[in-house]
């Protein structure tokens, strides 16, 4: 069977998960996330957030999370502004643009956005014949695995604030990143700089489920008329509600995200030991190795990972993706693997 | 605590889905329902359907399922038929408009599309400055619990083709119309006389989950960048292929259909014999009581329910929904209850 | 040649239009609106207004003036309440729905809404599960060329604020409607009494062009933004602030209205003496008489008109719309060809 | 006074065309664009356009075109390719994201769209979580001025019939391209070439107006409908139809271009004589100097132009647009301004 590393969200859910909705099955509860469990997680959560005031919703997955959210925030003028390798700049087929609004891409570093892309585009003059940027579009950890640093998001934050634009931040991967040995940034720091950031379930540890945040207040008026009208209002809400209140009530969520990083810092130290460089330097639950093309198909027959691009002509970049479903044995085949295909290639 | 006649979607899932999520749970599989239980369930459903080859698609909710599949199939000037009372018309919050399209809404008749409200839109001449009708829109049962005939279906498959207009009936309660007493429509007629359908599995014992069989080629092309634009694709997608797989590889389906139309029919039975009248009548899973308006108070303390519309001065209409999950004592309290409260009145 | 009773639109433009448009061909402006004769031009409507601040956009044409106002004022999840019988509704193939947004068809008396039927639709319960009402939509004159009195747009201009809702009138022929001469509202009133209507010039003797007055502060802000994205920001603006000018700075306007509008009135005064009754009773420059089936095929040789729709089973609702263009051997010749027509059928 | 060299729409029109519309003033003609002016129009354009059956459409403005003509051509989750400097990329509100589509930005080259920019794109491969390109928009002249070739415009149509992709040119200045001195293409070629193309009239001496040629026939289909969605169809059609075919009858469509070019050589030998270079090498209306930038407050005296871009620190890109309306007086006047202000500059 393969072994993956192409998804960190190949299994069902984490077994503490799944038993929380057997123990519960035959309650009957209304529908809509208007029951005990949703209210009882939406106070988990808050107990994170320090005192800002929030609403916080429940929906099923990321790009829904993203197009609800985005499309609620906006006039139909308005345009995100993110950067160019932004998950919904390039991996949503075009949902919040099917929502009426454009995104303006912005050169990334590292696949961040930086202070100074953002002083560069607010240099070019504004005109009636160009999109009125609204709002900027933040994923930590990124699509590269990197991170924002907590001064980097205070400066981002003061300038979305003096530049009228809304700041939220992805957090598909937020477990990872918040649990990352370099990070500075915690879920109060978060309710605190920006004006919308969703809580990743789905990759960590959820059958499905995200915990969207609103903090502007402005944000979340009628928030929940928009959620069903674009099909993101679950009818057993409650599943959501179950397993979020499973995930933040005794602090799983963290130790899930925690297993996911253990697992790929030793995968990435196997790597280094055989002298493989990175093509980006994470310490989250995304590798981005740089290997040779011709290993490639040789390593696809046992293992699933994604070829994320060229590197150059004989090399490519390829993402190894952990979650707390990875076994110490899978990242050791993989490593041998590896060792047997360099040694083969010493030989030759 | 209360006794739900509200919703038929109360509890968690069948237990039979719950063990076959526990079971798999440790599983890697591929994402986006490109697993083998998807690919099994399909089979699953597929050996309902006859001859008819069809693509079978998992989707998370019935909104999501309505809208995803009507923006698919509609050009921009195109527009949808529905009955005044569809549930695209009045309960998805404008979902099907928000991708762009306009619902026409047809008279109707115990909550049914008639041949005759189609003859008679379909004589207003055509112009330039009103939108093209291209999918009629039917829901099986309806909204008010009623059932379209086979002799019907056909009619209105017939005048569909010969008018060029995409028939899709909206299934969230399929199961009960196909099990119900009266019923004359197996799926295979559905795969034959429409040109897609959903088959519920919400309100029918899933956790969450509707079927979405496409069966005119024209609408099968490209569908999934759909789903996955408007969110609809679940990233671990096998939880759908697993429900769906456990409710039909044993007809599990027509079984928790069956319990529901049962419940119903003694509750119905039971009302009968209180001298209770009924807004409409039907052998499924929903029944419209016309009750006295001074008892609804009383009765909400106990039980959960909707007040449809007001029938006339004195009295509602009211709706009370059963499923699989609904115990022959919820019944048997309800119609205690109720005759306790009819006693009472018949002293004053 | 055809004798024109179909459209209010069939000619050029009124020849002070022209002229004024020749004599200043040769002047170099800027584009998009930003030159001095709109800026008269908006000075000259204003005048008309009172003390009200209001905006004042020029755009091209009805529909677009309709569809660019809506998407400005409205969230995703807010609807639209018409008459059912509300052009936006019948006539413009969806395009508010095209936007994004339901329109809320109200039972319409004589083409107009009531205070009844508002009262009715807010007494159903607002759920999660439906669009959230914002806007009302008035035409004034109506579609079937009725008028709204003073009275009756005071109280709907009250129940709209006491229900948070925007008021929009649509003022295709609101000239027309100015000067009949049981009208009470001046534009003075409809700057009171609305957020927004617009002044129609393309039926009313301009080229083309539609005089958009936003009164509530939200509805301004950014508005030439959202009419540049629906393609309604016209290159060469000076052509419609040209033409506004010549309308409203001699009162040019209400007389080419009042034009119209004897035409009207002769011709109803000459179908009443053959006898003729009529489906609604207008002072404006729309008429429906009732005409018998068997006669359309013969008038239809001469006169072009609007087909409105069937009386009973031998008499049809005719639409007959004049002009300033309109002559009146125009109708002296319709009258005749009646007269004749009637006489032939006394002797058969 | 200013003097223009901002926009090529800054005067009313040829008076050729304001000539037409005086003397047809008085015709009735059926609305829009049902009339015989634009049906002769349609044939006058056509005879250019050799044997391909095309369609023909009359729009008001170029967003407009292009907003109505790309969301009539793409099904939600497809997308068009464009140059990142592309009108609709970067000038239009965004208008197409607002009709629901991406569009995906390629490295340009003098404002062009390279086969290489599209062979690199479609190396990446396609996966169910990004828009399906479907459309490649170009313009031609581009927006900086610029000109495809012949055996560009082949190879690019080339590439995209074997990639299923419609080839559509924005002609906003058509007319300038087409009797550059350095064209190779003709109004047939287009037709041949391309899926869809539109002749620009607005900057091109007419009031407004652009004709859309639709020649894939799957494009054609009920056209109109989306127009009058779009709020595209004129009322009174026939101004376009008239102004057409004053345009196209005996070529003076050619003649305006070519008066406008002609404007803008002289303007460029001047600049070239006073030694200043270029940013873009042009042969249309729109000419790109390199000006340093503490001139432009004082030329901005008495010209308006744009300053599109900054060159270096101390110089900026300018954009002088010339149409048939400018005077030899005002290139003069600003070649003298320049010449007296660097005479100035040499003294200090």
């Amino acid at each position: 069977m393969m072994i993956n590393f192409k998804i960190d969200y190949a299994d069902g859910a984490h077994p503490k998960i799944l038993e929380k909705l057997l123990t519960t099955n035959a309650d009957q509860t209304p529908g809509y996330g208007e029951d005990d469990y949703c209210q009882q997680a939406q106070a988990a959560i808050q107990s994170y957030l320090g005192s800002t005031p929030c609403e916080i919703h429940f929906l099923v997955g990321g790009t829904q999370t993203n197009l609800t959210f985005i499309s609620h925030a906006l006039k139909p003028y308005e345009a995100v502004l993110s950067a160019q390798t932004g998950h919904i700049m390039t991996n949503e087929v075009g949902s919040i643009e099917a929502t009426g609004h454009k995104i303006i891409p912005l050169p990334a570093t590292d696949g961040k956005v930086t202070l100074h892309a953002l002083h560069t585009f607010f240099k070019q003059p504004q005109t009636i014949h160009m999109v009125k940027p609204k709002l900027l579009y933040l994923s930590n950890p990124t699509e590269l695995g990197t991170l924002y640093s907590k001064q980097e998001l205070e400066e981002l934050s003061k300038f979305c604030r003096q530049h009228h634009l809304y700041l939220y931040v992805d957090g598909a991967r937020l477990g990872s990143g918040l649990v990352a040995p370099s990070n500075t940034l915690t879920l109060e720091d978060y309710a605190r700089l920006t004006d919308a950031f969703y809580i990743g379930g789905t990759k960590n540890g959820a059958l499905f489920g995200e915990a969207l945040v609103l903090i502007h207040p402005e944000l979340a008026q009628d928030f929940r008329l928009n959620m069903k009208q674009k099909g993101a209002l679950l009818a057993k809400g409650r599943l959501l509600g179950l397993q979020f209140l499973t995930l933040f009530q005794d602090a799983l969520f963290f130790e899930i995200a925690h297993l996911a990083n253990q697992r790929a810092n030793e995968l990435r130290q196997g790597l280094l030991h055989l002298g493989i460089s990175f093509w980006t330097s994470t310490q989250t639950n995304q590798l981005f190795p740089i290997l040779p093309n011709h290993l490639l198909p040789v390593l696809s027959e046992r293992f699933s990972f994604t070829i994320w691009e060229p590197y150059d002509e004989h090399h490519s970049v390829v993402r190894l993706v952990t979650s707390y479903a990875t076994s110490k044995d899978d990242i050791i085949q993989f490593l041998e693997t590896l060792n047997t295909l360099y040694k083969k290639d010493a030989l030759n």
